[in-house]
């Protein structure tokens, strides 16, 4: 499968999947939409991919949403590039919500800047790393519209509240150094280093722990962080404990460990998953 | 309008909300109630207020509640303050409520002591600044009384649960710098260079913002970071989006970004908020 | 009363608790898990407890979940130690429950290795505090299995969701410096000045407070935390304020105050908690 507006590339159990618009500093627009959707949906379904590392092509991560129609860019009675269905949808949201539900751990590796969309949909994403070249702006209120795709409910998770207003209410760009002391990234590397950077960690991740453990856990960490009760956790760990507990990995996984070797683990989410998963009902838009 | 207990300038979009009580120390009392929450329902209903600072005259921001009762201070059958109509009521929590509910951006600049509800009845506000002169104390257990004001549900989220857990259970002062490292501050300044830097950062939403964004902005922060999943985020973005996306706003935001030009928002929140706010319904006590 | 597991010291208004099964690097079983369930039911009963500490016997804190089974550890069909009642229950997560409900302060001391469930079941005690001879291990993706004792609703609000999914997800052991890093642990000492500090930390909090406002503060703080509107957090501060404002420990706080002497508190936790008090009703297992 190939992407009109991305680059897909598994290599030894990591995707590179790579924002492929250099031209127009890899401008947020519906295919680009279409396509990131298309593409987790594409890495979901495939075992071959245990970790997901997103980054862009050229100069910029994403300049944001592509302003070629000037002033009417968020005029959704001007627009052609509505979500399907419904043209009060938010697009990058659709894209938020995607990554919020992917199995695989994601890692966002911030080439050059990144900027309204740019930055917000990568909030779902698990990992964020920059280049000293990326600059990051939450400009929305300096373009008259508002904090969209999903940004209000993860951006005060990430940073917390008093950060969160700071980026949002003044819209300034700022520097990977502001960013990484905000909160919004674990580290930034020179440019060169960014990706081998990456790598290391999709690496670390890859080679010692069981597939299905990840998407347990990812699941269980984004859903459960907004749970109302650890009582919630509770119920689910004991059924995901339970169902692990007697399968092949925990048995490799505790052998491997006491036999001092690297593990093998079996397990394949995409046909192995437990009864109970999902254990939520996904929301509806409306 | 004036006020008892406060003073109130707006300046060029500007408003300073100054507690005046400095024979008091600032001290909280029932008329500073009832002042705070007419002061900002004054300042939501003022389209000429973009951004609100708050801070202390004299040398504290606000020593707590009066204690001129001594030992009865805190027992509601020998007050008079009580909010109107519930004499089961905490006064602190009704400003702090008001202070949630604000459409402008709020800032507290600290320029002494804020001890008790002095501090807790600014948590709800957006950012922290203080003076080296400041310090802090959440001291309710040593009064042999307990957190108010709505704090346990602001100061885990702003702090984290382990901070909040120290600085509540041991009740104990701390200096600015304490404060600035455990995160309830953003900045220490100097003395006499804590409201510039307050009146900087609210030029800075001030010049270069819709004031209807940031009405929206600030609600979609405080409500969703509270939210039990993001498409309850995606379903206002999608609305919010919808309507600033037409707006005129909008049109001058990206124009002027084009054009390299300061811009002119020209939306007024006191009468062209959109339809579908406010999204939510309000709680009321019981 | 004594634990086969355990070591329990009350002096002074602190019980230290020892994990005590050195031999085997104080490996969690289900006899410590019956053990740490009594140990807490009987600190909450007990007004000469304050506070809590909690620590390790010799080299480690808790290596984990003990491993004698080999391959077969977390299976539940070749175990005899489940929660009684319902063999699908995770048992780490019915201690991290039981400390969630506690009404002392909780601090635990890590020792040495805090290894999967040894970690996990630190999350709902309210401070953390490290030798510099510690480490930690979310390691449950490399053993195959999945995170549990609540980890998943109590790791994103300590550590934030980044930090949280790169500990979870790599499974990695890491130093008490990375754990300091990264908002887990409150302070690292060195190992002869780690006990020391945690007591003189609990000190600070038994000798200026009330225990009944402790008791109320702690349970404000984890219910609030989570609680969807901060109108959660005004109706129940207001009936405790109410209630603490007209007893003897708020006349003992503020007199004390004014008089600047140490106050001596009268209300007893056991005793003396308000008709409000539990305000929830307890999740059940489903």
């Amino acid at each position: 499968m190939t992407y009109e507006t991305l680059d897909y590339q598994v290599e030894d159990g990591v995707l590179t999947l790579t924002l492929n618009r250099p031209d127009r500093m890899n401008a947020f627009n519906g295919q680009m939409r279409r396509d990131l959707i298309a593409a987790f949906d594409a890495a979901d379904a495939d075992d071959a991919v245990r970790v997901v590392i997103m980054t862009g092509a050229g100069r910029a991560f994403c300049a944001g949403a592509d302003l070629e129609k000037g002033g009417d860019t968020f005029n959704r009675h001007k627009r052609q590039d509505q979500p399907e269905g419904d043209d009060l949808r938010d697009g990058g949201g659709t894209v938020s919500l995607r990554i919020y539900e992917c199995t695989k751990p994601v890692i966002v590796a911030f080439n050059g800047a990144a900027v309204g969309v740019g930055v917000t949909m990568s909030l779902p994403a698990d990992i964020r790393m920059a280049s000293t070249n990326a600059k990051f702006g939450f400009v929305f209120a300096r373009r008259g519209i508002t904090m969209e795709a999903c940004s209000s409910w993860f951006l005060p998770r990430l940073v917390g509240p008093m950060q969160a207003a700071e980026w949002v209410y003044t819209g300034r760009v700022f520097s990977a150094e502001e960013a990484l002391k905000g909160g919004l990234l674990r580290s930034v590397h020179e440019p060169d280093e960014l990706l081998p950077a990456a790598r290391e960690l999709a690496r670390e991740i890859a080679d010692n722990t069981s597939a299905m453990s990840a998407a347990l856990n990812r699941q269980l960490l984004w859903r459960m962080m907004a749970a109302d009760h650890p009582m919630e956790a509770h119920i689910v760990d004991s059924r995901a404990i339970a169902f692990m507990g007697e399968s092949a990995d925990a048995k490799e996984g505790v052998s491997s460990f006491l036999e001092k070797r690297a593990p093998q683990f079996k397990l394949r989410p995409s046909t192995d998953k437990p009864a109970f998963f999902p254990w939520w009902e996904e929301r509806k838009f409306r």
